[in-house]
């Protein structure tokens, strides 16, 4: 059952049993990088994209642990196995330290509403930059608060801008605009380098957009500048948004939606 | 003894069992606020600036919990009394969300060598701005990461700097320069109200000294511009700096040890 079991340095231990001491300064600190997947049919997809961020993530913040890809592979494929998990989404997470800790846990997959992919998602934008924009790591306050005020709003997502008023990113997920045959998106040094994004350019291009690292400016985005707005993230394929800041920017999203359904039908051929 | 048990959520348990499910969003997030203070003769010190400023941090991030000054106040009592405890570090730290977690524990105290207060300490620069200067939150990786980089290169603190070239504060702790019979240090908005730096500034005022509340910037510090330069916290008093990046920048410190011998002598007053 998902949720059941979870490991915990290569053992099995239950779910219930994955804490960790408040004493601990790396885990006062968030000094940890994680990674977020979907199991589907069994099966964990782009675990080998997941497991390679998950190292660039470490050695952007410096935190070294002793767990080779190979690994924890390995106590992925065995959770999976003990829980029979079909679907799910899990989660890997290693605290940093002179004790490094890995916990792999698993949880209800996300999923959304099929009126959210036909009619597109509110969104609000928020300021504020990540700390380290290329890692997955436990600097996630900004993201939580932005998230939070999202919520209050009734948005589904919250859109980060920098201090030149650009929007770079969601608080989970990667931001792209479409327009006149092409699509824009923030420059790879910026933002997190989503794997499910890596498959949104890819579909994009097959699609015949032609792909500009260019990112969107808070007035052209809520000005609907753009014939297209959506974000990605693993949970959501390629989600469209239809408001920003309560203007309507969007009401189709023939580009979006095709590329949402080429993103999901990799995932099965993974 | 000290550290034996801890407090949650009002109950004495033991403090082996002070421990959160890494699957909880917020202490993923680090949507937390905390407090450290010294307990000496088994009393608090300032414990009332410590719940004020606990409260204030909680305000900032919009994070509710239902316990009020006064029960965490009990609490904090009746963790002493339980532990006998004389001398500690004690920290006081509650996760938001559905279910806010209140934790409070101790710790053996923070004490440093007297030559650290006859020598001063080295100390090197750091780039990068909290993310909300007035709370003492979760979100601490740059802090803990600058305090990595500190202990690598031998330095008992990174003196965080701001775009501008300015320097705010220390990872953990209030930063102050001493020239001419002033006192400079950040303006209120920039930095975290240290408890300690409210004395430190009184303490100065008592001195003689003027309080100017101006940043001094990188270059002004490392070329020894001031005639004292030290760093305040809750565990150091008023510490000495005697090196920043490697560069001599003090030898005598008589105002710096005025100040921390009279910040000292008012917790024994509280």
């Amino acid at each position: 059952m998902v949720g059941e079991h979870a490991v915990y340095n290569g053992k099995i231990i239950l779910q219930s049993e994955a804490v960790i001491p408040v004493t601990l300064r790396e885990v006062q600190s968030g000094f940890y990088v994680y990674e977020s997947l979907r199991v589907i049919q069994a099966h964990p997809v782009h675990l080998d994209d997941h497991l390679l961020r998950l190292e660039n993530s470490a050695n952007l913040i410096h935190l070294e642990y002793p767990f080779s890809r190979e690994e924890i592979a390995t106590w992925v494929h065995a959770l999976i196995e003990v829980d029979l998990v079909e679907r799910s989404s899990l989660r890997i997470q290693i605290y940093g330290g002179g004790q490094p800790q890995l916990f792999i846990t698993t949880s209800k997959i996300l999923t959304y509403p099929d009126s959210f992919y036909t009619d597109g998602v509110k969104a609000l934008t928020y300021e504020g930059e990540r700390l380290f924009p290329g890692a997955k790591t436990g600097n996630l306050l900004l993201n939580y608060l932005a998230m939070e005020e999202a919520r209050r709003q009734g948005c589904f997502e919250a859109l980060l801008v920098d201090g030149g008023q650009n929007i770079l990113e969601g608080t989970r997920s990667n931001f792209f605009a479409i327009k006149d045959g092409r699509i824009y998106t923030a420059h790879d040094e910026k933002v997190l380098l989503g794997i499910t994004r890596d498959r949104v350019l890819k579909a994009a291009n097959q699609l015949g957009l032609q792909v500009i690292y260019n990112t969107p400016s808070v007035n052209q985005v809520s000005t609907g500048f753009y014939d297209e707005l959506f974000i990605s993230a693993t949970s959501m394929a390629a989600m469209p948004v239809s408001q920003v800041n309560g203007k309507v920017v969007g009401k189709t999203f023939p580009f979006t939606r095709e590329i949402s359904s080429l993103v999901r039908q990799w995932e099965l051929e993974d």
